[in-house]
């Protein structure tokens, strides 16, 4: 996706090998137009799947959540990172950030996801692909089909893409870092 | 706004006098065209403030404020609820939630605030008014002018909607309740 990978060019800054900080249009501060090109792109690339649900953690995922949501017309569910008081019947499962070094829960309301939905994960980053992992195995329990992985960026150097495809998944990342290099950014 | 009054009185679950939950479309679950008609909608309501930029916080505010940029065409920026590692040069400001009664820190990046920048906070609930009152606090330090706060549902029988307007700031609530007793919402 020419857009979002000029926008990395120009904005993105490189913090060290693996570390790739996108605050002014994508962590932080946002990029509405760039969002709703992005889940117009996901619409595309996941057309003809059924897809009846979009699937993503809070807070990054949000906003690209609610455009793939806009693009698909179908509701958007994004897992907590901490238990809500007033939620009671729920998914949960705990995920490892590299990217971080911490460990934190997810959780999602049995409400939302049940047996049958098809659904679209989307996310900012994909890094060691654990996050995506932890969302699955909550589709896999709410008894609901993965039909797709939508990422804005793939860290091409590290493991997650790999892991994500050899589980047969369907991954659709909009774009790839090769190397992040002396401040340069180079895409798969 | 009727389509909201609507969602709020089909699906929304008075669980006390004072608690609503909408999870079904607000704050867990999200319904995308819902959230781009409230964009068009404060648009429409803060026409002609010559409005640069949208700040909302995490997690909540952060489909409300994107739908918000897309109708305005100018970035978002959420406030984070816990200091990010990787950000140094922050506005933060300490904000009470009498719902979660809890004391909690909101932080913005300087980078994304500056002098001259016209600003409308959005947020999905207004109850006691201590965030919105927060990021005032952040907008003036910032040197930024807050052209308006726009809410999804405020709470008409807390206090949060008087003190905002009392402040002289342009406060739009797309849906105000009046009262919420034997599971029945009333609006104002």
């Amino acid at each position: 996706m020419e857009f979002l990978r000029s926008k990395i060019k120009e904005e993105g800054r490189v913090i060290n090998a693996t570390t790739l900080k996108v605050d002014s249009f994508l962590n932080h501060q946002l990029d509405p137009q760039l969002m709703l090109e992005m889940g117009k792109e996901f619409k595309k690339r996941f057309e003809g799947k059924g897809i009846n649900k979009i699937l993503t953690i809070e807070a990054s995922g949000i906003a690209i959540g609610i455009m793939a949501g806009l693009a698909f017309d179908v509701p958007v569910v994004f897992a907590k990172k901490k238990k809500p008081s007033t939620m009671s019947d729920m998914y949960c499962t705990t995920v490892h950030s590299f990217t971080k070094k911490i460990d934190y829960d997810i959780c999602l309301s049995k409400e939302f996801l049940k047996p049958g939905d098809r659904v679209l994960v989307v996310d900012d980053f994909l890094a060691m692909g654990n996050a995506i992992i932890g969302l699955e195995k909550i589709v896999a329990e709410a008894g609901a089909e993965l039909c797709g992985v939508g990422i804005a960026i793939e860290k091409g150097f590290q493991e997650g893409g790999r892991i994500i495809r050899d589980r047969g998944i369907h991954l659709e990342s909009l774009a790839i870092l090769d190397t992040m290099e002396k401040d340069e950014v180079k895409f798969l």
